[in-house]
């Protein structure tokens, strides 16, 4: 088993007049959290964009919060891969600060060709992500 | 039963290089939504907050990604009440252009003071969301 | 002389934890307001990039902030076109909230086309837009 | 003289359907700057805020687009003070990726206290920002 760890420091705008980071900002975090595991596992996900017009939009997100996170925290995301099947890949996340889990997350992905038609995992993807499986 | 219906038309800025709609900007109307089904409802949530110093933080939110939303789309948010108990309340959104179905999400919020203590839901708001309870 | 004026509710994802809304906003605010006098002028802007892939980068924004807006405010976005020419435009937007003005920003836009090569203003677009123009 | 290097990832989220940065977006990579060359300088803004009550709205920004930044880039934003007076500081940021200049800007900020009211900059501020002044 295998995950990815990046940390991020939490930006002025991502607060709102409550004083603590907006609900949908934890969603871009999880964005880069799954980005950053795509470049540990070897690829390169703008790449697959790019030269390979596969893209991998996401059909399901949700989000736990547990522990506010503040402005100028630096956050730890923690990503790894909780299935991954034939057409799909679910992504789980934690965002902690120092030991305070403040949130944690899923999101549920597709392959999909320039068209938006959606198809298999590419091999090479598959084998690449497999390594962040925690089910391994 | 009674929902709210609010009218929302894309901005460029929601959009990202795949053409549709980021993902956590769903989390944004859905905010919008449950604003308007406030005020709606009689109550004003900034009056809320301002006047009375009770906070609505979201301690859960789900989203289901159907059919991409585009730039300029004008979309149209049902927001709904799926559930209210004595300290959380359950809200229920969908995201339509035209009869098309392109999400559906729900947030859960609790309520708390000034100083992020949980509070029970106070009686004027409980009975003002009531209304908009869908299983009523 | 003609102006596009368009109304906004300032949404809570719009704030900060200053309590007042986030400076780059404004920007997004602007947009708003060149994309509906667009609209109001008979053009479609997004039809231009979709059908005719024109796009309109800007490579100029500047904003004066005046008086903070706040959640909930519903503003007045007032668009005009400050400058016109052969191959850019000049929008010039105030931000206002009743009698108050908040702010006052212009932007500057050249026409590419899909390979991002600049190119003149197609005549129907100078024709729509001019309509827009304060000088005149 | 002196000024605040820092890296920053492209984030998904920060591109548009024209499969580059949002032009508001420069924006918030201009307070990141800022905020590390407070860092930087020892001081820390977000203990201005907390523990003495100080704010520092922006009165004024601008943005000069060059080269559009696109996703996954590693942008580079360099902050300096271009001014700084007895009540406002002006800071010129520049974006660069490896040797190509992006974008170019400027924001200029007063001080308030915790009623908005304007108030002449701190000595220790004046003090540890100088370090940053483009013209010592």
């Amino acid at each position: 088993m295998n995950k990815n760890v990046v940390n991020i420091r939490v930006r002025y705008k991502e607060t709102d007049r409550m004083g603590v980071v907006y609900y949908s900002n934890y969603l871009v975090w999880f964005e880069i959290g799954r980005t950053e595991l795509f470049r540990d596992s070897g690829m390169d996900y703008r790449e697959l964009e790019r030269t390979k017009n596969i893209f991998f939009p996401v059909i399901r997100a949700e989000c736990d919060y547990k522990v506010p996170v503040k402005y100028d925290d630096l956050i730890r995301v923690e990503t790894e891969i909780a299935d991954i099947g034939k057409t799909r890949v679910t992504f789980r996340y934690l965002i902690k600060t120092d030991d305070i889990l403040n949130a944690s997350g899923q999101t549920c992905h597709v392959f999909v060709d320039a068209n938006g038609k959606p198809m298999p995992i590419p091999p090479d993807v598959f084998s690449a992500l497999s390594g962040f499986n925690a089910l391994n």
